[in-house]
């Protein structure tokens, strides 16, 4: 059954509103006729609704159930990565909001080579959401993570503060704790995971990073490219805490 | 430095013999020049060599130094999946080989909507090698993937005989030992893991699975994409076992 992310404002018990692009999707795409039913959320409720009306310029659905699913990381990440192309931006966005993660913050960093501001960034804003709240729906999340603007990383190491963990992986780690260690009987509410560009992490990022009390992790002995490092701390993230 | 495949018979202490399509390579796309220095890896040892002899018909390099590396699993696992594109199997490929997986096995499983037979097959195992050797160079690693012939669900049940531990990741899943219960406290040499197709696992299949004693296991709660699925769980078994 198809799902769908609505707005508070479009549940009117025992009704739901649609309109814009789900209406199109759901009339012209799946070709939905009355009494289909679908999954909507308002990223706290679920629920089931059976297709009531079609009109013109609204479909209204009756709510059969409602509920709460538990879908959601039992903690908020932040997956900050050094700028990288579009398409491994994309891959990633994709894969890390299938595996639960809260936010995407894109970091100009010493080795990106790739050249992107706001500006640009903005023109693709569209698309990397549409990206997210897709990845969100296949993968029966009930939140859409979020895309955040660019940053430099003078101004991470400022947002630093406001979690309770920061991490960054780094190849060539020895003398730290395993990010095992590390995850085990921790409550953390809020982690940011930062993940260099196809360049690395610089020496003297790192030391910043260790400055603002980042702890350094390794994610196994080889090394993973950028756009499948998140994915490996995603996932290790879901083992330890969600399996 | 660029790290190389070579096979045994190359290696001639102190000499190693390049020719062909890594001569290429080295000569046209890296322009390497004498006294440039490269790793090479015979699946078993790994050489530091430096370029002594360019000539028309081979590079000839000294090794300056061989050791033994340690980035192999310390298990052998063979991810299984139902037939999906062609641009979604090299992903796989990639994504399993940098995390450390040792086959590839494509499945006919009833869900599949992709025609492919064994001659389809066999035109795009050149590109599979090559992904899996590239992915391997560039992860480190001290072996090669290897991507396996097309075989049915029906001689998967067969050849599930020969490992120690074998998995399948079902969405719906309850009453079922977590990944993590399984994973703990085991020393398994060969673990077989299968993941559906986009279409997911039949019932038919799931059922003779759990005959020829599978387990069936959980990625979390959320739904994986058939692609995501086995990255997530290399990065728990790397977790598990290696963090």
């Amino acid at each position: 059954m198809q799902r769908y992310f609505i707005e508070k404002n479009q549940v009117n018990k025992p009704f739901i509103k649609i309109t814009g692009d789900y209406m199109h999707h759901m009339t012209r795409v799946m070709r939905m006729r009355v009494h289909d039913k679908v999954y909507f959320c308002d990223q706290e409720t679920t629920y089931i609704a059976s297709l009531e009306t079609i009109s013109q310029l609204e479909l209204i659905f009756v709510i059969e159930e409602e509920f709460i699913e538990e879908k959601e990381l039992p903690v908020n990440v932040t997956v900050c990565q050094g700028v990288v192309r579009k398409e491994k931006m994309e891959e990633v966005i994709d894969h890390i909001t299938e595996m639960g993660a809260s936010f995407y913050q894109p970091v100009v960093m010493d080795f990106c080579n790739i050249k992107l501001d706001n500006e640009k960034l903005e023109k693709k804003q569209v698309r990397f959401n549409t990206i997210a709240r897709e990845a969100a729906e296949q993968s029966h999340r009930t939140k859409v993570l979020e895309v955040k603007p660019l940053i430099k990383f003078k101004a991470l190491l400022e947002e630093s503060k406001n979690f309770d963990l920061c991490l960054y992986a780094y190849e060539k780690s020895t003398n730290m704790d395993s990010l095992k260690t590390i995850l085990k009987n921790n409550t953390y509410k809020n982690i940011l995971v930062v993940v260099g560009p196809e360049g690395g992490i610089s020496k003297e990022e790192c030391k910043l990073m260790d400055d603002f009390n980042f702890k350094r992790i390794s994610l196994g002995p080889r090394i993973l490219r950028t756009e499948v490092a998140p994915v490996y701390f995603m996932a290790a993230l879901s083992y330890e805490l969600e399996n």
